[in-house]
């Protein structure tokens, strides 16, 4: 049995859901990666369809990695595909007509709101793979697993830098956090603050800050990018952006053990002199969305992940 | 040993060939869904190269499910990839060298005749997935089927809606079901009537008629797409198209199991209303694509199908 | 053990390690049609990523049909995700994300030096799959497999015809040729001849000729396109193309076994007529690169081919 037939929002998992599927990550981390020719089928026979109405690469490429490393197949739609079915059918149609092909679909949409809609119409699992301004779980859920297998997830002290604001990423990964007693550091912009009626939402201990402030404490450090196109000029975002930009200059005031996430792709929120440091963990956590995905990928489709050997 | 090496025209196969097909189709399609996790291994080691000069995702989709629901793999040839093609090479070598990479192709081509010029050039089997005005022998096939399936095949009796002069989908099918002793009646607008010639060439039980006329009487109601680009100007196509909808109050005069189907993807041909009837059998016969191209997959490839236990 | 991690250069490999890919090309041959439904498993479990930054239909192609035929899957980039990527994220950080989700990558990028730029970044092998005026190893090796099997590569006459100055393939096979004591000729309009310093570079036994002064003499014709936009006007294109077009009337002159090869695409340099010539090899040649470039696949991955038993 299932916890959950499809996967839109974080909000729709309980703490214990989420630690579950960490958990599961963990087993399945082991047969994440090729090197040695080590392979679980636990997916075998099953046919995932890739439904991208706007292009992400990383996530693509990272579903698509995680069931081929559970010996199941994929059907991805281009985008030349999607532009064309967006003139001639309604989502609907092709949602319920993509069911008939496949066992999961990953569907990414500009839409809020689409893939809990796909969820409804569809004969099998839905997995959202971002919704427009909604939501994006599968980033959450990688995010968390980052941070409890590099750093500590209960009772962490966390920073998130950048744009707060318009940040799909940001809002899962503050509402997921206040599950696990993590003390939360808010860095940003004025222009890019979170929402005040999102903070009424949450409950947690959330404070802003300035990075000088906290950058000794944190444990995790989590940089977003701050997007040219949220500022009335050139001049003004040059001005915000290039206060908000790591280097390993300021990493210098750090613990030794902070780790530096992003969600990818980075312009320049953190300067390359930062890769050779042991602070960065951001390649690393696009490799975790590979074991996260294919836990996901399992749970969804109804597989006994209680049967993996962790190797 | 095939019937077939491969299928360019519907018209290529005798009715016993069909029958065959259908029958294969009918031992694959437990296979067709991976929900059980069974898999059927017939194609292994084979592979499909999708060539799709024009896009169509359904089709596309479906073979390549098809393909996979067999254990075999598919290369799909991308829209951009295919207009540099274009530019650069003659269809000749593009299917001279394709052919060297795969064990099948399937194409797709706006060009009528091209998928019978690919066979003679190709050294392994090419499918027809459409060629401009010409034929789409795998649609008619699954129409056939799925008619078969859930209604009749034998003698029945069966409308034809819609754009019946432009419709490839159509002329094909009339073709075939005249073959199975079916009495055909056909339902369009003056602008867009079965062509006369067509008619001279086809023997069988074919007569003009209004839904209203027939709606209690007919099996099945075959459904097309009228076109806007058919039409001089948008006041005579609304005017037209909108007496071509088929909602669930026409559909309370009708038999209680007879079935309506369309080839998908419609536009506002079926009220969504129709969608939760028994009548409703379009997403079902987009899924009997599926075992449909597996049976195929197998004829031209030269896989003993008798040795099929079905599950 | 692996000779070589990553291909990025012809001129990388020693004569010793050429005959070693050659070699295990043949010994791989048999596996790389699937006619008899014969598989390898040698690369079970691993996944190679396409990543191609400007289209090359056949090289991507033959790419993910080697890989397939070993058991392996492959991951595309498609066009669309590569332009939004080439806007969005530096070429360092998309192959660092890439390498943790595939176990080798290969790379066509138009700008020259990107393939060993990325090998330095990557955590998997990376293969060149042609970086703008650079290398293009994978194509060198199929040409000197082709030579192998079809004539003698040891001690061949051997006349390459067309664009000299600016065909990369050109260059990188005379270099690889000089290594096996061939005897090279240079055909080629004056416009188009092999730059002074790249001959300056090269010990072997290589002049110009025309092609009535070797074609009695030749065992291997190697033409290349001449492209249009390399003349100022269309005039001084048609004077100068016309006059190098290989037709079955010159071939009446040749030797028996004499074997015509192009790296496709043609546009009209060999004509027709020729390919139903024994001389012609060049759709052979496009199938040879299914083998060789699965015997690199499994050099670059660490597998032991020594196992492998030819069919």
């Amino acid at each position: 049995m299932s916890r959950f037939k499809h996967l839109i929002s974080i909000e729709d998992l309980t703490k214990d859901d989420i630690l579950y599927i960490l958990q599961k990550a963990e087993e399945l981390e082991f047969y994440a990666k090729g090197t040695k020719g080590d392979k679980i089928n636990l997916l075998e026979g099953k046919i995932l369809a890739n439904l991208f109405f706007e292009p992400s690469t990383r996530t693509r490429m990272s579903f698509e990695s995680a069931m081929k490393r559970l010996g199941g197949d994929v059907i991805n739609m281009t985008a030349q595909e999607a532009s064309s079915i967006v003139k001639g059918e309604t989502l609907a149609d092709t949602i319920r007509v993509v069911s008939e092909y496949a066992d999961a679909i990953v569907i990414r949409h500009p839409l809020e709101g689409s893939a809990r809609f796909a969820a409804e119409l569809s004969s099998v699992p839905v997995i959202n793979a971002g919704d427009g301004a909604g939501q994006h779980p599968t980033q959450t859920l990688l995010d968390l697993y980052t941070i409890k297998k590099e750093s500590r997830l209960e009772g962490a002290t966390i920073a998130l830098m950048g744009d707060l604001k318009y940040s799909r990423t940001v809002h899962s990964l503050i509402k997921a956090l206040t599950l696990f007693n993590t003390r939360i550091y808010l860095i940003s912009p004025d222009a890019l603050k979170l929402p005040e009626d999102f903070l009424e939402d949450v409950k947690g201990d959330i404070s802003e800050a300035t990075l000088d402030e906290v950058i000794s404490e944190i444990d995790v450090l989590y940089v977003t990018r701050i997007q040219k196109e949220r500022f009335p000029d050139e001049e003004e975002y040059r001005k915000v952006a290039g206060s908000y930009i790591i280097n390993s200059e300021i990493l210098s005031k750090a613990k030794k053990d902070l780790i530096v996430m992003h969600p990818l792709p980075r312009v320049n929120e953190i300067s390359s002199d930062v890769d050779l440091t042991r602070h960065a963990i951001y390649f690393k956590q696009a490799f975790y969305g590979v074991p996260v995905r294919m836990a996901i990928l399992c749970e969804v489709m109804g597989v006994a992940l209680g049967e993996v050997k962790v190797g």
